[in-house]
C-alpha cells in the first residue's frame, strides 16, 4: 500500500509502505475511511521537532475493521470504529482514572495517513459505532479521534460549567472545537481569541459569543474589560507557546481554571505568579478514549457537527498539499480520503 | 501597648507601638486571646524577604471584640472571633467564588503579635464562635486563622477524597495540619514526608499512615514503590521551594492533583513536564474565610484538635524566643499569650 512519509522539513511523500498485518494477538487492522492532518503534525513538518529518519505520519483515524488478533473480543471485522492516537489497554489504574493517554501500556498510533492501519490493544482502544455510518457523518466522527477529543478535554480540564464565561486561546482546529465543546457544555459566554476572519466566522458558528482580536497583555486587558475586571471562569489554552500560556493564565479569574492541550514548546511557568493568580491548571495529551462513547452519541444524534472544521478535502495521495495548505494557513484542517 | 516589630535579620523586638483604634467605619478592634509565629514570618526574619523599615509582625489571631465601627453589623463587642490574615469584604465576585484571599478589597492583617488588633472589613473577615470558648480550646481555634486553614486548603486544592492515597510534602506546621486535614476528609493512606522524629510522631498522631524520610528523586521513587508504580491521588505541597515542588509533582499519579500552599520561592515549572504528567495544579494564599465556619464547628464539636501543633507556649513579651526556637527548628510552632 502507499502512505504518507515525512523525510525532512516540508518534504512529505506519498509512497510505498509495508502493508499492516496483525502482529500481536491484541491487534486489529482497520481500513481507513478518513484520516487527516493534525496541527501537531506541523511541528515535525516544519522542522521544529526534528526527525532522524523517514517517518510514517498520521494519528487521526476511523474506519472499518478488517481483521483482529485472536485475543480481541470487543470489536469484530465489519464494524466501524474510532480510536485515539494513543492505544491504551483501558484496564490499568491510569485508564480507570480516565487518563488513557497515560495508560501504563500506551502505544502511539502514528501511521494513520494510509489506507490500512494496525491498531494495538484493539479492545481497549477502539470504540465501534452502532452501525456503519453514512458518508456525511464520517468527517465529524473522524474529529473525535483527536482534534475534537482534544478540544473537549481542554474544556473538561478547564472545568466548563453551564452558565460559565469561557475564553479560548487559539483559533486552530483544536481551539475552534474547544469553542464547540464549551458550547455543548452549556457555557453562557464564549470569547474566542482570533484575528482571522474565516476562523472568527467558524468560531461564531460553533458557539462563540464574542471575538477578541488583541494579543498578549492587550488581550488580557480586553478580557478584564469584558468581565468587569474579574476574568473568565474557564480558559482553554490550545496553542502551546509561552505567549499563549501567559495569555491564558492572565485571562482567568481568581479560582478559575486553565485547561491546556497545546503541546508546550519552551513554556515555563512562574510558581509565584501562578500562586497569587489562584488559578487551577490542568492539561496534557487528551485522554480521548474517556470521551469517545459520549462524543460518538452527540454526533450520531445530530447534536453537533464538529466535521465542519475541515475546510479542505483531498484524496489521500495529495497528502502533501494538505500539509502545505495548513502550513501556509490556507486551510484550518485537511481531511484525506484513501 | 507593646507589640512585636522586626528591625532586620533575626532582630525582632517587643516594643511600644501605637494602640489600634477604629479608623474606618467597617473596622473592628479586638483584644487578642492568642497569636503565634508563622513559618512565613521566618522568610523576613531570616532576611530572605528583606524589609525596608521596622515592621510590625503577626497575622494569626483570635480574640474578643472590643469595639466596632458604625457600619459593622455582623460582629459586636464581647464576641469571640477568628479572622484570616487577609481581610476581605466577603461580597465581591472573588469572595463569592470562595477566593476571599483574592478579594477585590483585600487588606493584609500584619500586626497581630500584640495585645490589640485593628481588623478592617470586620463583617466580611471575622467569624464569631457561638460563645466565648474555654481556655483549652483557644490554641485549636487560633490555628484556624492561618496554619490549619492553609493545611485544609492544601488538601482541598489537592482534591482529597474519601479513600484517597495522599502524600504530604513538608513537615512544618502547615504540612502536619495538612495531614490532619486529609485525615478529616477521609483519606485512606496518608504518606508524610519527614525526617524529624518528633514531627513524624505528630504526623502519625494527626493521621499519617506511613512516613517517607527520603528526599528528592529518592522520595519520588519511594512513593512509586508504595503505590504500585502509580503515584498518589492527591499531593499537598507545604514548603514552596523548587525541590519540594518537584517532589510533589513527581509523586502524583496521572490525573492526580497537587495542592500547593508553600509560598513559592524561585519555583518555575516546566510546561512540557507538567503536560505529560497529567497533573492538576492548584494553590495560592489560602482563602481561610471560606473554611472558617466548617473548621470552627469541627473544633467546637471535638472532632479535631489542631492546637496540638503548638509545642511551645510563651508570654507575648518573649516573642523573640518564639522566632528563635522556630528558626532553629527547636519548635514546630510557637503560641504567644498577651
Amino acid at each position: 500500500m502507499r502512505g504518507a512519509v515525512l523525510y525532512g522539513p516540508r518534504d512529505i511523500r506519498f509512497e510505498e509502505r509495508a502493508t499492516p498485518t496483525i502482529r500481536e494477538s491484541t491487534d486489529a487492522v482497520i481500513r481507513i475511511s478518513a484520516t487527516c492532518v493534525c496541527g501537531s503534525d506541523l511541528w515535525p513538518y516544519r522542522g521544529v521537532n526534528p526527525i532522524t529518519q523517514p517517518t510514517p505520519m498520521g494519528h487521526e483515524y476511523c474506519g472499518v475493521v478488517e481483521e483482529v488478533g485472536r485475543d480481541v473480543t470487543r470489536v469484530r471485522p465489519g464494524q466501524f470504529v474510532i480510536g485515539s492516537f494513543f492505544a491504551s489497554d483501558n484496564t490499568c489504574p491510569n485508564c480507570h482514572a480516565g487518563y488513557q493517554s497515560s495508560c501504563q501500556h500506551k502505544q502511539f498510533v502514528g501511521d494513520a495517513q494510509a489506507p490500512l492501519l494496525r491498531v494495538p490493544l484493539a479492545d481497549g482502544t477502539l470504540v465501534p459505532t452502532r452501525e456503519v455510518p453514512s458518508e456525511d457523518m464520517i468527517p465529524s466522527l473522524l474529529t473525535l479521534s483527536d482534534v475534537m477529543g482534544t478540544g473537549w478535554f481542554a474544556a473538561d480540564a478547564a472545568g466548563v460549567k453551564p452558565g460559565a464565561t469561557v475564553v479560548v486561546v487559539g483559533d486552530g482546529a483544536v481551539g475552534l472545537l474547544g469553542v464547540l465543546s464549551a458550547s455543548q457544555m452549556g457555557a453562557e459566554r464564549i470569547i474566542a481569541m482570533s484575528r482571522h476572519e474565516s476562523r472568527q466566522k467558524l468560531a461564531r458558528e460553533f458557539g462563540a459569543t464574542e471575538i477578541v482580536a488583541e494579543r498578549g497583555e492587550k488581550a488580557v486587558a480586553r478580557i478584564r474589560d469584558l468581565t468587569n475586571g474579574i476574568g473568565a471562569d474557564s480558559v482553554l489554552e490550545c496553542v502551546g507557546t509561552p505567549e499563549s500560556m501567559a495569555q491564558a493564565v492572565g485571562s482567568a479569574r481568581a479560582g478559575g481554571s486553565v485547561g491546556y492541550v497545546g503541546v508546550p514548546h519552551s513554556v515555563t511557568l512562574d510558581g509565584e505568579k501562578l500562586f497569587y493568580k489562584h488559578v487551577h491548571l490542568h492539561g496534557g495529551p487528551a485522554p480521548v478514549r474517556r470521551f469517545l462513547p459520549e462524543l460518538i452519541d452527540l454526533v450520531w444524534n445530530g447534536k453537533m457537527n464538529p466535521g465542519r472544521v475541515f475546510d479542505l478535502v483531498l484524496p489521500l495521495d495529495q497528502v502533501a498539499e494538505g500539509y502545505r495548505a495548513m502550513d501556509e494557513r490556507r486551510a484550518v484542517k485537511a481531511l484525506l480520503r484513501p
